[in-house]
């Protein structure tokens, strides 16, 4: 016997007999003796269309009303599936964020979790009761209903594992795990069994769209193992179905690399001949910071004559206008020559735990990019990755072959 | 400055552009200096999705689990609505039925509203904030949310009209007001500016489909001051808009009759060869009782040799079939002769107050029927009302006949 939390995406959720799926997929476990909380999120499409209502009306609408409206997508999936669970026999109710409460700040639209009180649903789960909880929403100090953001119900997942001390939370989704690269791109690309938690949370960061950032660092932080499957592919005997996210501990044989990740959302920016001297820096991405624009990779490079030098960074593709603008506002004070922008790049990143312990990893990365004829415009590293930046076309050749390189092909 | 609770109907919000338009009909209300709290239904059509998807689960779902599922629709529109008013840059928040709350009994899907706290909106309404309010909903004793039923939005508008001692409480839909009679068939019919409690009761209770029972009843309990209004007209001037649903003493000059109203929703049956004996109509209608059944006219003939009689009543046409296995079941006790079953009868009401005060009245109704050609069937009075059942072709000219009969035809 053991307490697991399921949470079904969107596309799990999609219409009424993927709910009644999802009520089988739930019976299985708890056929199997488990206590079980589910977690939903609102049915595919809903939460598009509540968010275009609230614009339609209002350019700046009240992120306090966005939440109530927003919020109740995944308040009809909770119910629904309570019911689909209740005709196969199964105890079950729903319970909205405000219910249990799943506590949060308020910073609505955005909050983040506080705690969840879990009294009464543990009392439930041990008499054989499902919980279904609403994912995405909680409840502020405000007494209002919040919302965790896009992607928030893989948090609020998570979080109630925590909560719950469960032994596993199970993340349904429309993939069936989480692989070495993209296998839309690298057809020999493997799933993973097992990843650390580092890595996915660097593969989410890097592009990856299996698991939202927030969750994976919450997961971290709980130390709560997190199982990517599909909801629409069946389990067969004992083998793991999905990925594991879990401690490096339990993780046997390491691979120095566990996978590729890559992201066409950056654009690059130089400025030009900008002088060579203490506080440029700080000059330069002030501006940037006060304008809320997140700058990701960033290279300065030698100065040719000691006195100008040129700078190259990463910012997201949709903020590539906004950056030009603000740069050349504070072109007076920063002195540069030019702005030269390039929006036809892509970064890739290759990811792995083993890094810490081995040498040549980065080497290998540039030797195999070269040997393509690939030329890389920016370089950076962490202890467990290294990104390149490269021209976006050629993303697929410098994919597969850094997947060959290092091993990772399916046999 | 007087205070106003507006209920705007799924077909007032049943989109942007209307949920942007009902926000004017607000700040009119917030520009005339009034305090201002509104009670919004689902947008038109999602309720009916919305329950279409637990039917689609199962035939007896949890009444718990449907209140969260279709509660969602009018937790949208109050959000929209106040994004909407923000807009207009009238401080507006919505009130979910938890969250104000609007408590009510445990009996899902149909709740009765047992109170409603306002402590916290009146001290806003007072600084000039809009309250919008999620109609149809309420916080069960159990914690979880419940609804009122169909129509309930009414019930919540006039609930919270109560409770804030509003001036009046006006319920916008797709007419605009109470009519002597049903327009679409009577082109001679009026609308009323003005109709008691009394009589809207008996008009909403013999199939005027204006206002649900329970609003009106509520409203008559607790004197609370109704206009019923179209959201899609403009006001004119200091006209009266609607039609004011008030106390009998508002009323100066009280026609004798008010208003015809018909229902096609009964079925006739007579029992031939009833034993005449005390007890027989409790035999007959106990069963029907125990099943559940609404009986509503009940004529028992006189008998013609002293042993034997007839006897005839309405129930739903909905409930005919069921109706009639239960009497065939129950045939060895009552010992009838044989039943006999008209589906094509529509019952005819004419409803005033004056009648209490006026002789005659249902004299002049079967005169007039009479000097038509149209036989009555079942005759029921009421201190206010007299229906009679007639065959169901007759419904038109009868209606017209009896509107010029007591002299409501517009000029």
């Amino acid at each position: 016997m053991a307490r697991i939390v399921q949470k079904f995406g969107g596309t799990s959720v999609g219409d009424i007999d993927r709910i009644k799926n999802v009520a089988r997929k739930v019976e299985a476990e708890v056929k199997a003796g488990h206590q079980v909380a589910v977690v939903v999120s609102a049915m595919s499409g809903v939460t598009n269309q509540l968010v275009a209502y609230c614009r339609q009306i209002s350019g700046l609408y009240d992120a306090r009303e966005y939440d109530a409206v927003v919020a109740s997508g995944e308040q009809v999936t909770s119910g629904l599936l309570a019911i689909a669970l209740q005709e196969l026999g199964i105890p079950a109710r729903s319970w909205q964020g405000w219910q249990l409460p799943m506590r949060t700040d308020d910073v609505h639209a955005k909050a983040r979790i506080l705690g969840v009180d879990t009294t009464e649903i543990e009392t439930r789960l041990a008499r054989g009761e499902v919980a279904v909880v609403a994912g995405f929403q909680g409840l502020g100090t405000d007494g209002r209903i919040t919302t965790l953001g896009r992607g928030g119900s893989d948090t609020s997942a998570v979080a109630l594992a925590a909560a719950l001390n469960a032994e596993r939370c199970d993340i349904y989704t429309d993939v069936d795990g989480v692989y070495t690269t993209d296998p839309r791109i690298v057809t020999k690309a493997r799933k993973l069994s097992r990843i650390t938690y580092e890595e996915m949370l660097e593969m989410a960061s890097q592009g990856a769209k299996v698991l939202q950032t927030r969750s994976v660092e919450m997961a971290m932080n709980h130390r709560v193992r997190v199982q990517v499957l599909s909801s629409f592919a069946e389990a067969r005997g004992s083998e793991i179905p999905g990925t594991l996210v879990v401690d490096e501990e339990e993780i046997m044989e390491q691979e120095v690399v566990s996978g590729i990740a890559y992201s066409r959302d950056e654009a690059k920016i130089t400025l030009l001949g900008v002088a060579d001297r203490p506080g440029v820096a700080a000059a330069i991405f002030g501006p940037l910071a006060e304008a809320s624009i997140n700058v990701d990779m960033i290279v300065q490079n030698i100065s040719e004559n000691g006195s100008l030098t040129d700078m190259t960074f990463t910012v997201a593709k949709t903020e590539l206008e906004r950056t030009r603008q603000v740069l050349e506002q504070a072109r007076a004070l920063l002195d540069y020559r030019s702005i030269r922008t390039d929006a036809n790049v892509v970064k890739v990143s290759v990811i792995g735990v083993g890094m810490r312990s081995h040498t040549g990893v980065a080497q290998r990365m540039f030797r195999t990019l070269a040997e393509k004829g690939i030329n890389i415009q920016v370089i950076t590293t962490s202890e467990i990755k290294v990104s390149v930046l490269i021209a976006e076309e050629y993303t697929e050749l410098a994919l597969r072959a850094l997947h060959t390189a290092y091993g990772l092909d399916r046999a």
